[in-house]
């Protein structure tokens, strides 16, 4: 294990954050708020400790193997959720460590479950950093500094194979910082573009910002304690549209761009996450139909909500707590597909699910014919055993830490559903729960609080890179 | 596929059945009940049935592939359940033939699900023939029909690798036949002692074997309302105890017989299953401990839901549907694991998530060593690719399948936590569920209860059986 370098790179992500901490700053400064200054003091905090590690860890030993790559991102995103709760701490406005804690690390993964009882309480400033954890989250801190930094990124692909969620991650183009870059313009500027739709719409800029944060990173925190209960159908559209833009795997937006259309268009996982989205779509409106005023609302509420869920975004336009027990139950199902790989959303992947279903056709081919070699393809290519079977343990391990983390948190009082769909929501990073979680996580202990986040973080960095980074045997020299 | 000889098996599975039906017949003799007329009716149904299919499939190929192993199976244990429901319909004990196929499916998979509100209103026969469903269902019919038929057995191994539950079946002895014999040997022996235990405990003689055939499959159908509720510390002792003995892989105790106790005692799955059922036991035991009058009340309460719930007997002896939610959730979990493989319990079983965890262990290594050849071992023998690829699929299999039950059971009215815990329930053929479907299954529509049937039919006989006989492909002449 090259330790220097881990903790080199560790040092430049509080180096990072502290220089995305003055936005909110300058928000503060709009606004004149005096929360401000919480984002002054945190982020001279950052960039003391980022200097300390960079400056202590010097070496001319760059090499970064797949342990480097586990331990980076999963002590990276620990720390930057560690001091991210800082200016909520120190402006009081979410006084206790543990609940600003959850708030950040909800922010980074992009879940958005939240302890606030009173969203609308917070200042703009606090309110635009708690969003903005959700755009660093979606895309990747460390994809960011891969696109700033010009050596980083090409000594190792392996810090974004544990960062970008995945079974199988590509590179766009032969050098990873143009990668990163790219990956990184296509997000800006499809979050620019729905801003825009949404000003256009009529909702407030600084609203509109706050809701593009939250859809494109798949995240899902809202300034208004009803979500977006109460906007527009006009505006409801737009983000319903963008948040199942955002599931998308990002290579579909780079062919675009190439102009290569065809192959877009062909790509077999693009098509099959929109044939669930929509089916699941078509079940709730056809389930939630009685209780609308018409078709149009009930088909408007359930794209709104299939889509909300199988991105893993959690934004909120019904009381859906209420609905049929069969719209509940494909919301249910909805959390667990989650997005496309190499998107900002979670869960298990609708290529991992593929890939599950193409493992069962070859099991049942290899039972029917048991000396025949029987082979799966997916997307043209042949699945060779090493990536089969690394998607049959990752999913196995997925359902294992959700049950460890539906045991471990039903030591609090609450029901079987809210305990079982709240660890769904957290592993799957899409925010609200079933129950008295449909409101929020503030009924749950300081004790369920931290096994939450970890699963949080769990679900975003996929696992392996924090369980390694907790395995002794990876820090060994050799 | 050598349909003839499919079809031909099978006419022996309905005379089998027949012969099976003059039991509960002479049961209604004893007690002068008229409900044995409808199973000498039956009976004579299914002998009609049998010699039509034996007569009408003769042929000289008797060959039995994977393919031929599997219908076999499948069929077989539809129709035996389809002739098995009709003395409840032809006596009017249960009127509607969904309820009856309901409760004869639940008995042959030992699931013990019933939509009986009042069990205690059947007659004897009834009674009687309902838990000798579990008794025969628990070790399987075919194996019977191996262990008497002389040439039958060493034609195919298929047939009981179709039938026996765990991903590797072995031959205890070199012929199958005498393997069967064997298993059924050792099968009998204990439910006899079971029935003797409980006897000198002061249970009437009737409903000794009742609860000896139901812990014998791991069923849990009773004769009282209350299961064993209102029956003495001593009995619940007993049938705790033997419980948890019928969820061993019975290969132990074929090595007990051979004085190879070593061996017996070196098991990984046997050590690890017991581990399972204790740690869970004492988390029950210390969370319902406030609620009961004393530690000996706490831990036979608790020792007896672990092991009727681990080893999928389903038998109850506490109102659990109201205790705390850590012993709920603890009992959702344990629903899954099941008993070991080679025994009578249902579930995923232990030996399955033993394998899993190993499959995860291989990945870590390959992903902190991409280029060592990793390989992991199980009960001192290396595991196969092969294997391992056909558990994970296995495990992805069963989710979808529980899913899917969860799913097309929430048309009906019931909650999320009702409709979760009985398609787990119906899934891993354990019985009762939670809220109120821990009293039965009689508030679910005609549709719901034939989906938890094909749940019940798909976890007994591990899925692929059904699946594959539903494939067309697999119905080809070559």
């Amino acid at each position: 294990m090259n330790r220097r370098m881990v903790f080199n790179i560790i040092g430049y992500i509080a180096m990072a954050e502290a220089l995305l901490m003055l936005l909110p700053a300058l928000v503060a400064l709009i606004y004149l708020e005096p929360g401000g200054w919480s984002f002054v003091i945190s982020a001279a905090v950052c960039a003391v400790l980022g200097a300390v590690l960079i400056l202590s860890s010097g070496t001319k030993d760059h090499t970064i193997y797949a342990r480097e790559g586990f331990a980076i991102v999963a002590l990276g995103w620990l720390l930057m959720s560690a001091l991210g709760a800082l200016p909520f701490v120190i402006s009081r406005e979410i006084p206790s460590y543990i609940d600003a804690f959850f708030e950040t690390v909800s922010g980074f993964t992009t879940t958005g479950a939240s302890i606030l009882r009173d969203i609308e309480a917070l200042s703009h400033c606090m309110l635009f950093w708690r969003s903005f954890t959700h755009f660093i989250g979606g895309m990747g801190v460390l994809i960011f500094i891969m696109a700033v930094i010009p050596n980083l990124a090409d000594r190792s692909i392996h810090i974004m194979r544990a960062e970008v969620p995945g079974p199988v991650v590509g590179k766009l183009v032969p050098r990873i910082r143009d990668t990163a870059l790219i990956l990184y313009l296509i997000y800006i500027s499809m979050t620019v573009l729905e801003t825009v739709l949404l000003v256009i719409g009529g909702m407030p800029l600084f609203d509109s910002l706050i809701h593009a944060f939250g859809t494109a990173g798949t995240g899902g925190f809202s300034l208004k304690n009803s979500s977006i209960t109460d906007y527009s159908p006009y505006l409801q559209w737009v983000i319903a549209i963008f948040m199942s833009l955002f599931g998308v795997n990002f290579n579909i937006y780079y062919l675009l761009l190439r102009r290569k259309f065809r192959t877009a268009a062909g790509s077999a996982e693009l098509r099959i996450y929109y044939a669930i989205m929509i089916t699941a779509a078509a079940v709730i409106t056809v389930s939630i139909l009685p209780r609308t005023s018409g078709a149009g609302e009930a088909i408007r509420l359930g794209f709104f909500k299939a889509s909300s869920i199988m991105t893993t975004t959690g934004y909120v336009t019904a009381p859906y707590n209420d609905w049929p027990q069969l719209a509940k139950t494909v919301i249910f199902i909805l959390m667990f597909i989650g997005g496309c790989a190499g998107s900002t959303g979670g869960g298990v992947k609708v290529t991992r699910v593929i890939m599950l279903f193409k493992s069962i056709g070859r099991e049942i081919k290899r039972l029917i014919h048991p000396r025949a070699v029987a082979r799966v393809g997916f997307e043209g290519k042949p699945l060779d055993d090493h990536t089969l079977h690394g998607v049959g343990s990752y999913f196995a391990l997925y359902i294992a830490v959700f049950v460890c983390t539906f045991l471990l948190i039903s030591v609090d009082g609450l029901t079987f559903e809210e305990n079982l769909s709240a660890a769904a929501s957290c592993i799957n990073n899409i925010g609200p729960a079933f129950g008295r979680v449909s409101a929020g996580f503030f009924d749950y202990s300081g004790f369920s609080k931290v096994v939450l986040s970890l699963a949080m973080l769990g679900g975003r960095l996929e696992i392996y890179p924090l369980l390694l980074t907790f395995l002794p045997s990876t820090w060994l020299k050799k």
